[in-house]
C-alpha cells in the first residue's frame, strides 16, 4: 500500500498468530475473498483513501452448484454490470504461499456411467465365469478411457486442445518449484507422468474418477455377481475443447468398446436386445475453459497494482487447475476476466475441515487494498 | 420308492400348490435338505421300512462362514464319523428342474485389495492430471487381472488346472441345454466367452469382482481425487489348484504391475517410499476344489437308488460351480464324497428373498427316501 497506514490485525500486533486457522464451511472458498475485499474498502475509507478506479462488486451464490442462472443474470443486468474488465476472486493461492494471478480456468463437465450384469444377483460359484461381471466390465471400460499416467485414451480427445504458447511456457518455467514438497505433504512418492510439474499438467485436460460403486467390499462383501456397476467422472477441459464435442467423443469411445450407449433408464427388454449396455448421463452443469494471453494489458496492470500492495509482484500463471464460469463474462459481456485468489492452497475446500489461514486473510486485505488504490495508475482502458 | 406308500403332502392332494414358495432365510440353503432327510426317515418309519444301509447324519453350522472348525471336528470324532462314503446335501438342483448328482465342487478363496492416492482428498480441478488417481489405478489393475470374457490374465494361473477328462466331456454333453432360457430369465443377451455353456464354464476357475468402492457416485459424487480405492474378489478354483499357489500368482501379478504388495496397514512412510502400494489381504477361509471321477462306483450306486425314488435317473454333473469343504472329508477321513442337492436353482441363496419351491421339498423327500431305501441294493463297499 505504498506506506499508507491501514488499521488491520497483524501477527506483529501480538494477539493472534497468522498461522492460526479459522475452520468453517466455505471459510476459504469463498467467504475469505468477500471479507477481504470489504475490509479493504473499510480500511481505505478509514484512512481517507479513495479507490483509483470505479468498482462494482458482483457476488454470485450458485457458483458451487454450476451457476445455472448466471448467464440469465448477466444478460438481464448487462447495463448495470457494464465495466472495463473483471476480476474473479476465487480459489486458492499458490502452493509456495506466494500471491498469484491466474489468467484462466479449466472447464468442467461430469458424467455418470452404469453397466449391467444379470437382473438379479447371482451366486459367484454357480455362475462365475459364465455370467457377465459388471465390476470387471466397468474396470475394463475405465481403463480403456485413461491410463495410470493421466493420459486420456479416448480417440481424438486431444485434437481440440490449444497448444501451450511460448509465453505460457516461460510463465510456467518462472513458477517456484513446489512439486517435491507437495508430494511429501500428500504422502506421494511420485505423481503422474514421471513427476511432470503440476503447473504443466493443468494445461491439459484431466479425467477424474470421482467414484466407483459395485457390490460391497470388506466385511460387507458377498460371493455374488452384481446386477450393475456404477462410476462417476469429472472431466477438466482446456481451450478450445467444447462440451458437446467431449460428450460425443466419450460416448463414441464407449460405443467402440461394444456398448449400446443410452441416457435412458435401462429396461429388461433393452438388456435382452444388447449384449452390453452403458447408461451414460451427462451432468447438466459444466462449462468450457477460459485462458487469456499472458501479455494481456489488464493482467499486467493488476499485477503491478497488487505488487504495490503486497510488497512484491504476484506470480503470473496461465491457468488455474480448477474451474469457474469465466467464459460467460467473455461471451455475454465481452470483457476480459482474470483470477486473483487469496486463500491458502491447503484449505480443504469442498471437503471436511475447510479452513482459512489467518495470515492469508490479512495478506488478502492488503492485496485488495493495493489493487483498488493503485490499479488506476497502471490501467488506462 | 418302488410303489411303497409314504404319507406326505403333494400337489395332487389339492391343498398346496407345489409351485408355491416358502420365503425364509436359509429356506433353500440349507434347511431344505435337512427337513427333507428327516421327513424321509419319519415317513419310512411310519411305513415300516428300514434304511438299506447304516446312516449317520452330520450337520455343520459353520459352512457359510468358511467351516473354520470342521477339520478339528472331523479329526476329533474320526471314530464316530467312520463310514464308507459321504453325501454332501447342499446347493441347488439343475436349472432344468431335474434332479442332479454332482461329483465335485470348485474351491474358493477371497481377497481384499486397496490402492492409494494422496493422504487427503484433493480438488480434482487443481490436482487432476497430476495426483495419482486411485479409482483409475484400481480399474487398470482389475482389468489386468481378468478380461470381460472371464479369462484370468494372471500369468500361469491355468498351469495347475486339471484337464477335463473324456468322461467329463461326455457327461457335460448329456446335460439338457438350459443356457438360453437362463439368459432370458436373467435379462442377459449374451454370456461370457461367446455363450459357452454354463456346465463347461464351471470346469474352469473364475475371478469374481465382489465389489469396488471408490469415492461416491450419483448425487453424492464430489469433484475430488480419492485417498484410496478398494476392491473385493473371490476366486473359484478347480483341481489341482492350491490356495497357496493362487495367492502367490495373484500377488506376483500385482507386483509386476509396479506395485509394492503388502498385507499390513499402510503408513505414510510406506507411501513415501513406494510409488504404488497395493494392500492385499487374503481371507482366512477358503479351500481347494474337489472332483471325483465320473465312473466312481459310489456315485453310480447313488444315481441308481435316487432314480428308483424319483422315477428317473438323476443328471450326473462333474462338478457344481459353488464351493464346499469336500476336500476335508477326503483329506481327514479318506472317504469319497459327492453332492446330492434338492433346492430350486432360483432360490436366491445368500441373497434377499431366499426361497424354497415346495415341489422341490416334496421331491427331495422322495429322493432321500429312495436313496435310503435302495442304496444297499446297489452299493456293496
Amino acid at each position: 500500500m505504498g506506506g499508507v497506514p491501514i488499521p488491520m490485525p497483524t501477527d506483529s500486533g501480538g494477539h493472534v498468530d497468522g498461522e492460526a486457522r479459522l475452520y468453517a464451511r466455505s471459510s476459504g472458498d469463498d467467504k475469505a475473498t468477500i471479507m477481504a475485499m470489504l475490509t479493504a474498502l473499510d480500511a481505505m475509507r478509514a484512512a481517507g483513501l479513495r479507490p483509483s478506479v470505479n468498482l462494482k462488486f458482483f457476488f454470485e451464490g450458485e457458483e458451487e452448484a454450476g451457476s445455472p442462472h448466471l448467464r440469465q443474470m448477466l444478460e438481464r443486468h448487462r447495463d448495470l454490470l457494464a465495466g472495463d474488465a473483471w476480476l474473479f476472486c476465487d480459489g486458492p493461492n499458490h502452493q509456495s504461499g506466494q500471491q498469484q494471478l491466474q489468467l484462466g480456468v479449466r472447464g468442467v463437465i461430469d458424467a455418470e456411467l452404469t453397466v449391467y450384469g444379470p437382473t438379479r444377483p447371482l451366486h459367484s460359484g454357480h455362475y462365475g465365469n459364465w455370467a457377465p461381471n459388471p465390476g470387471a466390465m466397468i474396470a475394463t471400460l475405465i481403463s480403456s478411457m485413461r491410463d495410470d499416467d493421466g493420459r486420456i485414451r479416448i480417440a481424438n480427445f486431444y485434437d481440440d486442445v490449444r497448444p501451450v504458447s511460448a509465453s505460457e511456457r516461460r510463465a510456467i518455467a518462472a513458477i517456484p518449484p513446489v512439486d517435491k514438497e507437495l508430494r511429501r505433504s500428500l504422502g506421494l512418492a511420485h505423481t503422474e507422468a514421471n513427476d511432470a510439474p503440476l503447473a504443466e499438467r493443468i494445461m491439459l485436460p484431466a479425467l477424474n474418477v470421482r467414484g466407483i460403486q459395485v457390490g460391497a467390499v470388506g466385511a460387507q462383501a458377498a460371493n455374488a455377481i452384481s446386477t450393475e456397476a456404477r462410476a462417476s467422472f469429472d472431466f477438466r477441459l482446456v481451450p478450445n475443447q467444447t462440451l458437446e464435442r467431449v460428450r460425443n467423443l466419450v460416448n463414441a469411445h464407449i460405443r467402440r468398446q461394444g456398448y449400446f450407449v443410452t441416457a435412458d433408464s435401462v429396461t429388461t427388454a433393452m438388456r435382452l436386445a444388447h449384449p452390453r449396455i452403458a447408461r451414460v448421463v451427462w451432468g447438466e452443469g459444466g462449462y468450457p475453459a477460459s485462458r487469456a494471453p499472458m501479455d494481456q494489458q489488464f493482467a499486467r496492470a493488476v499485477a503491478r497494482a497488487v505488487g504495490d500492495g503486497a510488497g512484491k509482484p504476484p506470480l503470473m500463471l496461465p491457468t488455474m487447475g480448477g474451474s469457474g464460469p469465466l467464459y460467460l463474462f467473455e461471451q455475454v459481456l465481452h470483457k476480459q476476466i482474470i483470477i486473483l485468489p487469496i486463500a491458502n492452497y491447503d484449505d480443504n475446500q469442498h471437503a471436511a475441515n475447510e479452513n482459512l489461514r489467518l495470515q492469508n486473510l490479512w495478506d488478502g486485505i492488503e492485496v485488495y487494498a493495493g489493487l483498488m488504490g493503485r490499479l488506476g495508475a497502471y490501467w488506462k482502458n
